[in-house]
């Protein structure tokens, strides 16, 4: 990159637009998976993807709609559309867009051909296609398919530039170039002095909570400052909520600083709601934790199924803590594999707190382990008494050298949200028993008696 | 709808938009799939969805997009920002957009309120927002969630309108309107005579399939007749497979008999490949399977770590077939709780074929029913040696009255796909030992000695 090159950008933070193209994206038979990888990635580099646009193999509505990226962006990332068949039109679109004759591309043709040789099959004629593209773009190699990508700056006005990056629809092919071939080129462009907001830093950190509703949270965070520099996004992943806070500044320190401020400053307000950061799950904050303590575990379930065991094993590592489990659906499965009384079953039922603790104490007890855990109740849709509706479940957590802990709950959720729920409650008890803090239900969910529990966070302020 | 009601789409084929809203869809926080399922069901009746737009929580950038909306299509889908939150702004700024008034629905605040009185919970001020609605919109209930939708009809011009759906972000919501309250709406007025081609008839159907790849199953249905009036669609949901045929013909009778048709010969030539149809998983068409031979099941799990019975007990009813089962991690709880021999374990080691197979008679014996199920592998990332490579995994089905069929494979995928695959296997076997069929693997993976087994459909027609 030479003093010449045009600036990339308005002098803000870089923006982005991912356009998607294909009918079978519109018809909604595959999920378009690619925009969240991309964007992910832009913002990863700190470009602010602001649109996200699909449309048919349809060259006029393709027109527009890359006429319109580049009025709005500065990087415009295209997938899709670049396949040898009739109905791939990119980059024909693109070329006459933009004004560009289409030329061929004799050393991609040689590498097309060479890929099909390496597969003991002849190059179809129709792949020639793809070895064509518009003048002036610079081609991006795909070591894994035929379709090779390209990049084509196109004048914005006012002496700036966008950048547009063409690149095949298949995931595989798509995020191989997308890290090898386009992020590199975005980052070369931003750190050459061409766009004066290089020097801007954005930081953004994922906090995933447990216990509290988001309009709750919102409401414990109200005097959280917010502006144009501080953002804080909340987005609910049932059970949990999440909070990203977004800090912009004028270098990566000071970004890094407000950032590590502000997640103090929410933590300090929402207390052990807050269990965990970045893709760290529930499962694998107890793993963590259990780990930390050199303590053992094993489950008892009846109406999660397996599905707390199955959270558990899930991470990476966890046969060191965790024994086993086990699933006792049916009663004589309770006291036969758990020692639960069966006069305890007759004169309490199944789902009741004494058949829970029991269930808790029994597995601890024949695994050995530092903690039991049980859960027991009607997940529904059938199978309520007056006294015990549908989405009662009792919940209990045995432990070495402390009283067993059970509650009784009523969630009033379909049979799939009442097990994630159930199992996401069990799993939070035997964190917050290894940090020595309360074991508070769901503040979301009535507990017996109706009254609902003190909000997890607000009592600790 | 009187004769008076505004023209729906200009004659052609209604035309959709979807617009989703929110910034964790534009920073690649999730994968975006109300869009694939809004498309889908516009499809299915008739509506061709042209453009998937998706915007930040601003303003400014959504109301260019209900604009630009507007302008192209007859049916926009909204999704996202009806939340209690000030990030949350579709409502206000709908309203703005296209001058009307926001006005309080006192029926939607009161059952709001109810929705918390219900959860034992006070309602928020903050939710109180959600009872608010531009002028003139219709609402539309959310009997799972807070956030009602609302229709607004729109003026296009020249005595058409648009109609603007506004629907919650929650998936589990949004696909719950978008069924009872959004299409309902959309075809009443396809059908009084606004839309020419509300007489023609669609029907299309989801057949899953398990066991051979997609290029597998296109080579097998290669001579499967496809044009305007039959398309088949695939869509590969690890580890499954769906074909979609979808037929369109002049009445409604006709396209089911030509569906009909269609089915039996995809059927005939994938045989037992083809597992169920619509949302019948797995497990539920081994639970109605079970159900009708009143066959019981029990599970002892060791890399799988109660994800099969997690599966099994998901389908409602379950406790009728499903005693429970063994989460059996630590070696000592196979020898403890199934009665693995010890010496069996120290011979072969816990991955083996003798120490599957005697898991899986362990549990069937201890839990007294028809079937026992086991899995025993290394799904890595570590703990794998040259002798067993991560990705080994030993399956077993215990059956009364038949000898026990156990199979060593060796599935080189990530931990939780490993998982996935080798449940699905499990759940497979017990499915075709009911149906009296071959117990195969998946032909698309690698089985001991290298060589696939016959693809499971190929070796039957």
């Amino acid at each position: 990159m030479s003093e010449r090159t045009p600036q990339l950008g308005s002098g803000e933070i870089l923006c982005a637009e991912i356009i998607t193209i294909g009918d079978e994206i519109l018809r909604g038979e595959i999920v378009d998976s690619n925009k969240a990888l991309m964007s992910e990635r832009l913002h990863d580099v700190e470009v602010e993807t602001r649109f996200h646009t699909s449309v048919l193999d349809h060259p006029g509505e393709m027109a527009d709609a890359f006429r319109r990226a580049v009025s709005r962006a500065d990087v415009i990332l295209v997938s899709g559309g670049l396949g040898p068949t009739r109905d791939d039109l990119t980059t024909e679109v693109l070329a006459e867009t933009f004004d560009r004759k289409l030329e061929l591309d004799e050393a991609s043709l040689e590498t097309i051909r060479r890929f099909f040789s390496n597969l003991g099959r002849e190059m179809s004629e129709n792949n020639t296609k793809q070895a064509f593209f518009p003048q002036e773009a610079e081609v991006l190699a795909n070591p894994v398919g035929t379709a090779p990508g390209f990049m084509l700056e196109v004048e914005k006005g006012e002496g700036r530039v966008a950048l547009i990056f063409a690149m095949p629809g298949v995931p595989r092919e798509l995020s191989l170039m997308l890290e090898e071939q386009v992020l590199p080129r975005v980052l070369r462009r931003m750190n050459h002095g061409a766009n004066p907001n290089g020097g801007r830093a954005m930081r953004a950190r994922l906090l995933r909570t447990f216990g509290l509703g988001e309009s709750s949270l919102d409401a414990e965070l109200q005097h959280f400052a917010r502006d144009a520099e501080m953002e804080l996004g909340f987005r609910t992943a049932f059970p949990d909520n999440y909070l990203r806070p977004v800090v912009r500044a004028a270098s990566a320190e000071e970004a890094e600083a407000r950032l590590e401020e502000a997640c103090r400053h929410i933590r300090d307000h929402l207390g052990d709601v807050v269990y965990g950061e970045g893709d760290e799950t529930m499962a694998a904050a107890v793993g963590r934790l259990l780990t930390e303590h050199g303590a053992t575990i094993a489950t008892a379930e009846s109406c999660t199924g397996g599905l707390v065991a199955e959270k558990l094993t899930e991470i990476p590592g966890s046969s060191a803590y965790v024994m086993g489990g086990v699933v006792a659906y049916a009663n004589e499965i309770k006291a036969a594999q758990l020692g639960v009384p069966e006069a305890l079953l007759e004169a309490h039922g199944a789902v009741s707190e004494p058949v829970a603790a029991a269930m808790a104490e029994g597995v601890r007890e024949r695994f050995r382990t530092d903690f039991g855990v049980s859960t027991s109740g009607i997940s529904g849709p059938d199978g309520g008494t007056p006294e015990k509706p549908v989405g009662t479940v009792c919940i209990a957590l045995a432990r070495k050298g402390a009283e067993t802990h059970v509650e009784r709950f009523v969630f009033p959720l379909d049979r799939i949200r009442h097990r994630t729920l159930t199992a996401q409650v069990a799993l939070d008890w035997v964190r917050r028993s290894l940090l020595g803090i309360e074991l508070v239900g769901p503040s979301l969910l009535r507990r017996r008696g109706g009254a609902a529990p003190p909000a997890a966070g607000g009592d600790r302020k």
